[in-house]
């Protein structure tokens, strides 16, 4: 745990340079516009410690797969994103003299990510080994309104002589992905080109073919004005660049500015790569740094309207959850059905994959609640298109009749992932996505949905379901033998209580689709029976059989539910009774110990309960709660914030509350030491969802939204923005008060601690706190 | 499955010339002596499918692990055996053209490996592209009397033509394992030297710093005689050889002798490499080819005197089980405590390793039968000088106070194997170990080896048990979880019955081995509780408790011992109604499907039920065998021979035959597709077994030696060599008699059916065969 970044509500700050913490900051200050996005990379060259990463979406590398022993049903791929051309390099050399942070001595360094406006500043006064000295100020973006655009204001000030500035502008696509299995390169070079300041260079994929051009202008100013020197063209292999030569003077600004685009052939055909790439580039230019930067933080300031979380009284917790929403609003817009949430966004390249099923249990409810259904339906229809990949999938594995595997880890809906415990068996995967659709419409009113795009996803998923149980013989009940569960501390276990009980609530949901479609869209219903080949009668027979005898495994004396077969005959020792020089887990203890031992890496029967919370009653939550909390080490991101709106919920809010600084700043304070390889985008949203499902307690029943709030720790107030059917509302949690203000055009009522509170169109309605502790 | 090897009795034959058959061929007819070996790779040129194997018994490379995932526990490296410097090597080059076989047409090719003496002879016509036609004999051996001496007679004559004839002998070093993870060479150049007919090349190994010296010498004979033609010496990197050239004329015979020698720095100073490699090379030159190959034939008539079986009536049998014994014999001769038997012998380097617990399980029981004791006695004691390595094993996966853990795989003790559910859970390995020091002095009577060696490998075991229990408070029983028992197509499974057998059985014969050597060996046994701080009472008392609570799942109804929980909820559809397409399974089911059904790899419970037969009794044995059998598919090799000698046991005799000739000629007929890459050296002990402990009955009861024979299918008879206590016997087994030969200086009462046979020194004894069935 490290604590360099300076507390702010609204920017991240680090100040000094500690070359260690590099690879650390270039992570935490990522940019990214949905479409692209990179590291926090220097624009001058940097001959020290860093991981250079520039990433474009939708763009991977099927990379053959690596492993000891192969396992039949292996992928023969995993599908990696991207590390593409560099299109920030700025080299600087002052009289000969490379500007290098790394020999440089460095003064008054400061790097700062605007998260209001949206944009990355370095600065810092560099001595250079011969003495001379220079002032730097770097400010770079991806727009978010040109969304295949990036800018750079590079402004240079020498401050102790006059001299020349030798500056070469250059986009460098000789890149490699540090994770490559077999250390090859990616990328061929298709063409390239320079001219005067403007330059491209178009790279294409091996194996996938996709094709990006990255093009760049760069403009000198001096004094306010521009400069037309002249450029000399810089070209090697997949690198173009232009190099001038200007002279300089004490305490005189040298600004350089660096338009630069990256189009990928997924939206622009190939013939014209090219010139569109120069169009935008030009566009950009002729816009200008300025303007484009005044709409950038018009375009956040919209964003953050939207999906702000304020906190008074605890300036950490702000700046922590603002970085979460920051980070979460960088990797995806939701206007591109084909994209996803990658477990790295734009930050770094480890996991590869764009899509676990983070998405659907831990990002969709962010989404839902802050931006237009569409962002969420969005993700909804990825899944839904590669519904024929999930079958092939499920097919390999020996399923038949269209029953659909989504895969753990995927960019275009194959399998990538190979270990088999987790790729064969880590399938509850598969319940995510149809609970996915349940919470869209759910939260949405969307019913529509079901027959337009859901039904035949929860047809394949349901099917797998019902081939994937077995009837005991011994049991006379089903059962779901060799799974993984959530808790990926257990592998190849029988009776995950979560899987089975996901799988037959898949298969009630997929019931009830059909059944609504039947109503309400009887010819899509028709068309989708033809189209899926499926036996109404025999399948749905089949499934209620299943759901009438599965069994799960519970524990009457406790009365909990069991894990998995055979939990209890573990040796019982509680979390808090474990050594703490043992721990974590995964970094002490061998991996058959972990296996063997009770302790679960992250929410598993909890993530049942927290998923289908209406089922169950209190004291149940209650009695699988205190029995699996402590058995609980949390060592993976995306648990806490289970617990913490499960702890809310019981009303033990000093617990939540410390469920949620488990990841409120896992990033911005390298918790887990692994900040560098980059961000846990898709554990932001769950932090997200420990302050609006945990401590609001926001719930949507029956189309009504619903409030239980309290105030946690030293908070002196939250306020959060959630958009709801039409309308926006924005929520404030105060000591004594519940604030809720309808920014729409339309009334609601709302239940806050279960009375219902009517708030008209463009009102605040303010609510007394009785229920509100602190 | 491929039937182009001929039958006979005492050689291997292959007739014709195929291509794509080579590689089979060369790990069939390949050589070795215990010391080195090598596959039957071509003398001259050969630019066809090949795999060149050459091999130095106990000289090994630490290859970097490959891993797709890394666990907690996984050991850095992947011992591997070492492809050594090709020594047979003869470049021929007829009027400068080169002999090839792949480029030359090939007439009468015969390739045949002389089990009884030893040798492997290859013939042909090859027609070299420009017309010409040379008749080549190549004959050559690893010699078992030198054994670091290989030598070489090739024949050459031309049958159309006058002209010249260039001859390059060398020794090439620069070789690369098939199987490297890295695709990296893992040797170096240590020194070279040629000069004259002779040349030596020095290779190091790297990381692990082993030195081979490899050194030869070439003589050329033309009618009887030998030349002395000039020789151009030949360097290049890890490469030394000698050219030269003669006139040869039509019908002449040129013999090209060629003796080499392998040592090792494990056997040498390195400092004296060289020199003593040549003066080995000059000893066997001056010995001769034809005094050696005598010398060899001689050899192995005397190996064939202690192990050979006879079969009459069947010679795809009796060829079957003479390969395997040759082969057993080629890989292995005890004559050194630091060498092991690799899965793949000197045949290949597939799986790597020297060590698996196929050589307690399996091949023990052959070498004790068949050599001196002392032979079994090493292979013990190579686990005994392991057993620091094996408390360290223990170590890192978090057990302590002297807890072992034998390696899966290893070749200097240290875990070599990188996949959790094996490297971590398949710990009956370590049961394994134990048995066969039972076994060995249940056979031999050598009770002081518990005292010397046994005792404290018995202590380290068992410590490793009674802490991989753990006691269950839901079963108030000790329980074992996450095993992989000896059927692998289970992973990670609680309470394996043959574990947790084997485990109390360790835990039992520990505390008896403490008892025996307290009360034999005082002085020794206060050193032994010294040295390994054993608490006596203390921790036997622990032991007891575990050996009278630990939890074994039966199913009462059906009478079984239950593979492991949760068997029983498999679905259970035998073999026998499996479509045969879906076989086998490991190559047309996903692992996780192959994991969920109820499909046995290899004997597992029925394996213990074959260790520890005399706690059973023959109704337990056949509920559990009519049980097991229908759902085991054995495809492991190792597997038929334990159902071949239960059921033998329980009387089905021609079960008994069927599962024995699943494995007998399984490389011989490439059964499995896969001989190309090396022979099953350890199945083929279990062929052995199937034999002598199936069809003979024989076991080892109190002392007393027992056979309850039968003849199996077509056989008129088979007789098999017993050395047993001092006594060598032969037992021949007829359709009206067993004859049993003493062959030794005193008298021996065995037992034939129950009824005890008096056999005196240097007589036979011929029993009626009451219990004979055909």
């Amino acid at each position: 745990m490290k604590q360099y970044i300076k507390v702010d509500g609204w920017n991240i700050i680090e100040e000094g340079f500690v070359p260690h913490y590099n690879k650390i900051s270039e992570s935490i200050f990522s940019l990214g516009n949905g479409r692209m996005g990179q590291r926090a990379n220097f624009e001058e060259a940097y001959s020290g410690e860093t991981l250079q990463g520039n990433y474009v979406a939708g763009v991977y590398y099927p990379d053959k797969t690596r492993v000891g022993w192969w396992k039949n049903g292996y992928p023969e791929y995993f599908a990696k994103v991207l590390n593409a051309a560099n299109w920030i390099g700025i080299d600087i050399r002052i009289d000969n003299e490379m500007l290098d942070l790394h020999t440089a001595q460095v003064n008054d360094f400061r790097r700062v990510l605007n998260m209001q406006e949206g944009y990355l500043q370095r600065s810092f006064t560099a001595t250079i080994p011969d003495g001379k000295q220079v002032r730097v100020v770097a400010t770079r973006f991806c727009s978010i309104v040109d969304d295949e655009t990036g800018v750079i204001r590079y402004s240079i000030t020498p401050l102790n002589f006059d001299g020349t500035l030798q500056v070469t502008a250059y986009i460098d696509g000789d890149v490699k992905n540090q994770d490559a299995n077999y250390d090859e390169k990616f990328w061929d070079e298709v063409n390239a080109g320079v001219e005067g300041n403007s330059a491209y260079l178009t790279l294409r994929t091996k194996k996938t073919g996709f094709e990006v051009c990255t093009g760049m202008q760069f403009h000198v100013h001096q004094d306010g004005k521009p400069l037309q020197p002249g450029v000399t063209p810089v070209r090697k292999e997949k690198y173009v660049g232009g190099t001038t030569t200007i002279a300089i003077s004490r305490n005189q600004e040298t600004i350089i500015y660096k338009y630069a685009a990256n189009l990928s052939s997924e939206n622009h055909a190939v013939a014209a790569l090219v010139n569109n790439c120069e169009t935008t580039v030009s566009k950009a230019a002729a816009k200008g740094f300025d303007i484009m930067l005044a709409e950038q933080a018009a375009a956040w300031a919209l964003k953050w309207k939207e999906s702000d979380i304020v906190i008074e009284g605890d300036p950490a917790a702000q700046q922590g959850i603002r970085f979460n929403i920051f980070q979460l609003n960088q990797t995806y817009t939701g206007e591109d059905a084909r994209l996803n949430i990658g477990p790295k966004g734009f930050t770094g390249e480890k996991y590869g994959g764009s899509t676990y099923w983070d998405t659907e249990a831990y990002c969709i409810p962010f989404y839902l609640a802050t931006a237009e259904p569409q962002v969420a339906r969005n993700l909804l229809i990825y899944r839904y298109k590669q519904l024929g990949k999930a079958i092939e999938n499920a097919a390999k594995l020996g399923f038949n009749n269209g029953a659909a595997l989504y895969p753990m880890v995927t960019m275009n809906g194959e399998e990538c992932h190979n270990e088999w415990e987790i790729t064969f068996e880590e399938i509850h995967r598969n319940a995510a996505i149809a609970f996915a659709i349940f919470n869209y419409i759910r939260y949405t009113g969307d019913e529509a949905y079901l027959a337009e795009y859901g039904l035949e996803v929860l047809i394949g998923i349901a099917r797998f379901w019902a081939q994937r149980v077995n009837w005991s013989d011994a049991r006379k009940q089903y059962v779901m033998l060799g799974v993984t569960g959530p808790n990926e501390y257990e592998n190849n276990v029988n009776n995950n209580w979560y899987t089975s009980t996901m799988a037959t609530w898949c298969l009630q949901y997929a019931m009830e689709g059909l059944q609504h479609v039947k109503a309400t869209a009887p010819e899509r219903y028709a068309a989708i029976l033809q189209e899926t080949a499926f036996e109404a009668g025999k399948e749905t027979e089949k499934w209620q059989h299943i759901v009438d005898n599965m069994y799960y495994p519970v524990d009457e004396q406790l009365g909990i539910f069991l894990q998995q077969d055979g939990y209890l005959d573990k040796e019982q020792i509680l979390v808090k009774d474990l050594d703490p020089a043992q721990r974590p887990l995964n970094q002490k203890w061998s991996w058959d110990r972990i296996l063997r031992s009770c302790y679960i890496k992250q929410a598993d029967v909890l993530q049942g309960l927290y998923f289908l919370e209406d089922r169950y009653d209190t004291d149940t939550l209650r009695r699988n709660f205190d029995f699996y909390e402590p058995r609980t080490v949390h060592e993976s991101s995306l648990s806490p914030c289970v617990h913490a709106i499960l702890a809310a919920k019981l009303g033990d809010e000093q617990r939540a509350h410390e469920f949620y600084l488990r990841t409120s700043r896992l990033d911005l304070d390298d918790y887990n030491n692994d900040t560098e390889d980059g961000l846990h985008i898709t554990s932001m949203a769950g932090t997200w969802m420990s302050v609006v499902e945990g401590f609001a307690g926001m719930r949507v029943r029956d189309g009504q939204l619903q409030f239980t709030p309290f105030l946690p720790g030293k908070w002196q107030s939250f306020a959060f923005n959630i958009r709801f059917r039409g309308r926006v509302l924005k929520i404030k949690v105060s000591q004594q008060a519940v604030n809720i203000e309808n920014g729409s055009a339309a009334d609601i009522t709302v239940l806050v601690y279960g009375e219902p509170v009517h708030v008209p169109a463009g009102k605040m309605v303010t609510t007394k706190q009785g229920n509100l502790v602190n």
